[in-house]
């Protein structure tokens, strides 16, 4: 480990600190959010919205925030490249299983309360967005662990980082589109609680917040 | 006009292309949904959703749409590099005067239907985008256009795009927000018309793929 390297770390580590701050902010609202105001958060039960809330939580806590540390991992862990990128790989694939639960929530979720799947917007996005996540990190994984040739890595390079920061945001976008609906059902039906429509607003610019910062972190990685 | 530039503008332009496309079908799939599926279009209407409709109209084709366009001045105008800049300008502050028109329709709607202004996530996100992006305006145009030394501009430029791409895709966020709100009101009060929904969606999917390849030709410019 190089000098250069832990002082680059050390500098691109400011902007991981909001991302971190703003990550572990929307986590905290989450579960205040699903725990208090809803109905609690449970795969097993009887109560399709105990099941349902697994949805939210997994897609954030699991795929969102997992995948925004992976993103993160070549500045917020103090260890050799090689150690980075296999921290970058893993962690990717935590948050792509993590996200596989939380879908089986929302599918499970419907299938109890005999609703259409794959209806919205918000599906819509979200489906796309999973899948090409998925297929972001088999590709990643084919060329960077793989033996391709380093021409064929520094040709794959800018994509895969522009890539992975467009589906970052795209997975932001189905997260916020996802709050937007439930709030809008629940504010309709009258069931929302009083406080509840803000805490939900602030859990989603706290969403947005640590997409953003991610983002910066990755973009002025050089800069900062 | 060098030779450099000109290779360099049309390599460029081939991800613009699909922005481009994007884009434009956007505004059609906009259109036919406000005036076939919706009210129409009117400023001056004695009936408010006809108002709110200018809302969503401008806030795509001529905030987002006008500010993408300015991002990709610098690939898709054919000219020299100070004409680009200043039409990156330009357009950014039609964008900017055409979103505060979008702005003022919604809360002319609002004050006509005795609604609450600024109170779903939609609106914080849509807010907060539009005053960051005023910001971003003055300090590019201070920056850029005005007698900084060179060696400011050098340090500002990787703070002016990463920036400016993260305000696009909030952009796209607020947008998405917006559309997803109206699809779940239009939905439970059942005034959803047949078809409607998947236009909404499409119209949403198109204004989220006009945003990743307007920052895939800002992030790609050096490698197509």
């Amino acid at each position: 480990m190089d000098m250069d390297r832990v002082v680059y770390s050390r500098r691109a580590s400011r902007i991981t600190i909001f991302a971190q701050l703003f990550g572990i902010l929307a986590i905290i609202l989450l579960l205040i959010w699903l725990l208090h105001f809803r109905e609690g958060i449970e795969y097993d039960s009887f109560n399709g919205y105990r099941v349902f809330n697994v949805h939210p939580l997994l897609m954030f806590m699991g795929y969102i925030f997992m995948s925004g540390q992976a993103m993160m991992a070549y500045h917020t862990i103090p260890s050799e490249r090689s150690t980075q990128k296999f921290m970058h790989m893993l962690l990717h694939l935590i948050a792509f299983v993590l996200g596989i639960v939380g879908l089986c929530a929302v599918f499970k979720f419907h299938d109890m309360a005999h609703l259409e799947n794959v209806f919205s917007l918000h599906s819509w996005i979200g489906i796309g967005t999973f899948s090409l996540y998925g297929l972001q990190w088999v590709v990643g994984f084919l060329t960077f662990m793989g033996r391709a040739q380093e021409e064929t890595k520094m040709r794959v390079a800018p994509w895969h980082i522009a890539g992975g920061r467009a589906l970052l945001y795209m997975s932001i976008c189905a997260a916020l589109t996802g709050l937007m609906e439930k709030y809008t059902f629940l504010s309709l039906n009258h069931i929302l609680r009083y406080g509840e429509g803000r805490l939900m607003n602030f859990t989603g610019l706290a969403i947005l917040l640590f997409g953003v910062f991610v983002d910066l972190s990755v973009a002025l990685a050089h800069y900062v």
